[in-house]
């Protein structure tokens, strides 16, 4: 066992690699190459191929669950092999490793971050392709992060990476106006409005050419086939509908508009 | 490491969540947040959305393979939310973890068992969402289970659990009739009639519109697309084709009935 | 903690099972419970049904990236239960268990290596079925070395496997005729050309109906829907177009045929 490695060191993975070629398996094989007593966590390889955004929402709504330290690799870059940089955040306790590219926007947009860009050549797996940096600069960088080398030895702190993308709703003149995050494998359509965004008044949220005004505290409170608002796990207003996909009967997908009024 | 965990302790996963959410890794980060050597093994994430009864088929079948003390989550939850239960079974030496809806028919079926409420909100997840129960419910409790707490300590025992429903074939005039269990990613129709169910005598399968006669001992024993039954890797009679999918050239699905007669 | 087990002893899993079953979870079981360190990685599951050929070369690219003494179990194997046998391969300091049908072709290419015949049944799980040696046979065989158990224990020598088919590009009166060798899931098409095949010369690549000159050095090279080729992460040469599906926009699938012409 090595000597530096930190005990119980995860690394958890985010792709839009699927799980059908041998992309994932071999960043795995880099990383227990490098430090054996990694625990790789999947979170997904099933992002939509190019899909930052997507990859984004994903990555903000797992890393929480996670024991500090834990390494969080993301490789979504369609700009693989272009002056993209690689880069480096630390955030909330842990460590974020993928391209610059708008994928960590959530980690960015929290008060307290260090961002660093990979540049010590030492730490990547020679050579360096053009079209895998997920398996020569972000699984070799992470397992080295795990095995218990300092950010500093990564690469030098930056300050002119891409600003993260406010992802809050807009007050209009007759309520807000938010987007559709994220659709769920249950077709649950989840909006960028959180449960603070209600008070206690009524709600009517507008979404495709539908009005939905009811709150449900649970999946099965209504009637087959209609529709409800409900707070979801991850603390943002959802709309769903019982056993059946909102999101089809909607006809909506990720990146449309939602407006929420409040009366109260 | 925490001083009672049990080395080795591993907990396996069976839900409907997919892997293109994060839901999974979100789970295992929990995991491992409490149980830092817990090995996490993924049964499936696969089970059609709500398919309780394809989730209790899932698990029936693999429970058996994994070592004692296994702590085995299943998340087939379309109730989640609602009153009912989280359970704790303990059984062939195992602990299985998950809704009190049948997802544990095949568990409940045998001799002996012993089901718990699970009540103890010291190993919850605070706050409880409405609507993921995997992550702040089973997750969490497995958990601790791997790492040493004692079904006592999770919750008191119960005895108006659900009654598993009977997955055996029935005794009519003209022979048995069964159902189709599952249908793999093959194509294999998976009966609830058994090996022991085959006599010596002649075979007589009728599924869909079409008689089954032959008994193969291999994939590759008859010529393509013709139709033969197997004992499957489950002990179950299949039915099958030579490299094409038997529940396509047949037209069934899960749910579909099968009748048996053997001629002896 | 056995005495014997080699510490990080990994084991590889590559197979058509898919990830709906219990089949992957199953075999997983089976390993832990002979050798609890295992470190199991999913190479994939979605070979597809009975692809050898998908199968040779998705383990052709991911071994090379695993530490020394990495057991790799590729389970892709129409002939389960027929003659066919079940074989252990050593090269390049790594073990490879699967049936003797092709899955190997790449491993038995190279200049060294030693196969013998899997069948001292001590290391099987009985009984053996007809139709699921990964549990019966591959699985449990390579925990088994994972524990530590020598090749010479598991199986004598043997010296007429199948041998392996060439997969290299043939020389032609108009240039060289090759093949394609896989479709990822961005849809670049990885043709069984190498970077060493293109000399400084001029390219022409002809796939499909289309003719392609343009060697690129990252994806974002050229503009939308531009068909390029470029030296992929494997080191072959591929083609592809910007953020689209180059297999799709071709209508090309594993198999077809490629001509490069080289003008130098």
């Amino acid at each position: 066992m090595p000597s530096k490695a930190r005990p119980h060191s995860i690394v958890t993975l985010t792709t839009d690699f699927g799980l059908a070629d041998h992309f994932v398996g071999v960043m795995k094989g880099v990383i227990l190459g490098i430090c054996p007593d990694a625990r790789i966590v999947d979170i997904t390889h099933e992002c939509r191929p190019f899909d930052i955004t997507g990859a984004a929402f994903t990555i903000a709504q797992a890393y929480r669950y996670f024991p500090p330290m834990t390494v969080h690799v993301v490789v979504v870059d369609p700009g693989v092999g272009t002056k993209r940089r690689p880069i480096l955040v630390e955030a909330a306790g842990q460590f974020f490793v993928g391209p610059d590219n708008g994928v960590f926007d959530a980690i960015l947009s929290r008060d307290s971050h260090h961002v660093r860009s990979i540049s010590n050549r030492k730490y990547f797996l020679e050579p360096v392709s053009q079209t895998f940096h997920g398996r020569d600069i972000f699984a070799p960088v992470a397992a080295h992060l795990a095995k218990g080398v300092t950010p500093g030895q990564i690469g030098k702190p930056i300050h002119d990476y891409l600003l993260p993308q406010s992802a809050k709703p807009e007050r209009r003149k007759d309520g807000w106006t938010g987007t559709v995050l994220s659709v769920d494998r249950f077709g649950n359509i989840v909006t960028n409005f959180l449960a603070s965004d209600l008070s206690k008044g009524a709600l009517e949220i507008t979404v495709g050419q539908r009005r939905v005004t009811r709150l449900a505290s649970n999946y099965e409170q209504f009637g087959p086939g209609e529709l409800f608002a409900i707070i979801g796990s991850s603390g943002h207003i959802e709309i769903s509908a019982r056993q059946a996909s909102a999101a089809k009967l909607l006809g909506v997908m990720p990146g449309a508009s939602v407006k929420l009024k409040v009366n109260w």
